[in-house]
């Protein structure tokens, strides 16, 4: 069980929430001071836009607590959009090419869950995804398979409905293979302009999702919170896990939806599987 | 809070004691699953004697669950005499210097516990160390220098003596601090004849430490269970928290403790911190 | 360009080939101290067989002169057969499970070479892998996969026809992508009683590989040389590169041929690459 | 021996010096395809300043040209001020904090070169550090103990006079012990204002240290050069050995120089040790 936060808005330090809130993403990496259910200390990833159209993209396969360059980085650079991502390895290699964000071209994507019965099903996956896309997947994990098969079904041209098919695409081949809820999943992504995000599982049992409120509003249900009177006014943070302690600060996704936050405006609609052409 | 495991008996692999039982020093290491108060996800070590007089150090910067060579070497490795270790890092960085075990010679030495307010008495605790073992101290940990403090006051030649003096010492310098209570520690040692640890803090609060009991008579409790039926009779385990969950099979330690284990006997004698001359 | 040592004969510590001779392998990895076609600084491994059926596998994504648990490992360690393995990246990520050796079951393997255009004929190839194998292949290197297709073609059975059949279908693939030379490779394996090695390229240029002679008649050649007076008598090394410089005690093996080294007799045949049934 | 380059102009990204020019600070870390004397494979660091008073501080105890973290900063980071560093090890671990640039407050130094018979004399230089500046030191090498004496000895107020004072007491101490010529060095370092370099030895043989020309000057030199035409006209660049190879465009530093890049002006001025009072 992974975690991640996205980030839109006006340009802010990725320090002021993946470390200063309590109960931040990298306390979370530690989970057992807060939690029951895990530690995700298997490795760490930030994926970052800055003025080039490429994201940055740091990665390195050990715990985010004691990752001294992670909190250099998230402390230096100023960024209007971000996701970060701490790991828990779930049967593939503690290794970079298995962290968080994966990359292609201007696009970044994150991933907390999991394929039931991936081992059974990764090479009928792989050879789905399309050979001009082969040589960009660098790991052995789900997620960046996912990715990649989303990028194969039309991502970059409608991201909800390459993410539909994808979905739609691995719950086939998981039920072929007599495989009850083959995906748990919720996921982040970013195409530099836009954050997207989807919370979907195939049985009822879904890993949250949470999306901050407007700024403003929570500011007026905390007016004394310090932390709050600078934060920007159209930040709109989407996470696995909700950071602060705020109530009412964060709206929990219901399940089976896709998020969207753009500069001006968010939007959420249905999350449906469908298979590929 | 680090957690170790010192062997000593006829020669197993060091697997059955790190990777096999229900809660093992592995296990451990995730503690989350099992326990309240963290993970030991900062480092870990073996320290084992083979058939040269030099004793051999595997050390790695990473969670030990992850850690797929020292589970080789566990494997494959079979020892008399043994310590593990898994560390949680207290102020001091994440890397290979700074993981347990350390070695001077023939000597292996691991400890659990702290050094109260280090940070003010770390370059007075290192003056003190004989300028002949300076050059051996490769990381900044207290444990490093606490081992090299009993180096100093006499440790190769009376393992009791020696670490009472540095107890002695530490604490010494540490009330002219005006730090109440300087030490908490469990320390195991060996010389690869004798395996020797010691309970003791300057408080009340002392870090557990328990000794396993004669294997026969743990078998005559629990005839039942295969693990004990091909476990040597003569060995002797001592442990930060108790392996598998054996009511009967662990003796707890009493506070201001020294123990040693030989091949034939083992025996307790009083932990007495004292100035060194 | 790689570097490997395999070793057969009575149990040695594998310092005696990795670190003493002037020239080691550990040297090696350094390269420009010696060379001039360059450094291999991204990874190490040694496979060993100690008393298991299975061999020990140690890798790690680092240089292995900095290497102390190598060091250790090297020093605490007596083995009869083993291989080991400096790398330098081709074009696949500095990670542990793209290190060598690869193991399955009872077998390792290592190599030093490369499939010429890799980039453009890897999933054609990793389609090929019989599925029942597919999970074992963890990281992304042309030369694992090259030990699965080899698998695929029934090495297990017959490691000469295994290897010709992986040799003559990745010829096949790469002809038909107008690849006039697919393959550059020496190869080291075993299965814990043989030790087998290939020598063998697509083209005219073929790396080195090298067979240490009798170990009686190299004595006789250096009655003074105090390093071969404790080598067993029994003793053979194969080597992509000559470890010492003893004119006389390496024998070149000629392009196109396997090796086979047992306990009692080594051998050499003629290596053709054929295509799979 | 390592090599760094710092940088002080217009902002560029640290690419442009570290990854872009034939022979770069990269190029040279797998020295043997372009040199004789060896691999700086162990470890890098990067220290930039933006738009905070801390400069971020970037270091890895791997080898460069394998650091796709490296690589990604140094794409995304635009900095009118920076060092860069690699690492060739000599005797002290490999590790993060062993790695350079080293950090005070606002200040980052680099070094390459080392002081002779450092392990005799290394307790002798740590006492000598202001107590109150010892728990900066996070590793073990002569390098960051340098920093510390020249911090001890008024490098804040004065950095010319601190680094003589540095010079002139390691000197000092070297001579006491009967070592003829004790410091091998050219240093780099910055307060986020001006860029320092120092180039001097105790003997005749002193590290090589450059400095780059005019831009305007160089532009002249060599107007059909395309990376030139849009490197800023007030960049100023030390490296410990020349970047690119253009004729011309750099002028060797004297031995016993301490040299400043400001804004506006460079000034060189001679490098005499001095006994600290």
């Amino acid at each position: 069980m992974c975690r991640w936060v996205g980030y839109h808005g006006a340009a802010i330090r990725p320090k002021e929430l993946l470390y200063e809130p309590e109960h931040s993403l990298i306390a979370q990496s530690t989970a057992s001071r807060f939690y029951e259910n895990g530690v995700n200390g298997d490795g760490l990833g930030l994926g970052w836009y800055g003025s080039l159209e490429t994201p940055g993209v740091y990665r390195n396969a050990t715990p985010a607590w004691g990752d001294e360059n992670l909190r250099e980085i998230c402390e230096q650079v100023e960024s209007p959009l971000f996701l970060a991502h701490i790991r828990a390895a779930t049967d593939t290699p503690v290794q970079g090419t298995n962290c968080h964000p994966f990359r292609y071209g201007r696009w970044i994507f994150v991933h907390n869950g999991f394929i039931e019965g991936f081992q059974h099903i990764h090479r009928e996956l792989l050879l789905a995804v399309d050979p001009s896309l082969f040589e960009n997947i660098e790991g052995s994990t789900d997620s960046e398979l996912m990715f990649h098969l989303a990028l194969t079904f039309g991502l970059l041209d409608d991201p909800l409905l390459g993410l539909e098919r994808m979905a739609g695409f691995v719950e086939e081949i998981g039920h072929r293979h007599e495989i009850t809820n083959p995906m748990q999943m919720t996921l982040g992504l970013s195409d530099g302009k836009s954050l997207y995000a989807v919370r979907y599982a195939s049985g009822k049992e879904v890993n949250t999702l949470f999306v901050s409120g407007k700024t403003d509003d929570i500011r007026a249900l905390y007016p004394e919170n310090e932390r709050l009177s600078h934060f920007p006014s159209n930040a709109r943070v989407v996470v696995s896990e909700p950071l602060p302690k705020l109530p009412g600060a964060w709206h929990e996704a219901p399940a089976s939806t896709f998020l969207v936050a753009t500069e001006d405006a968010s939007e959420a609609r249905p999350f449906r599987p469908r298979l590929p052409n």
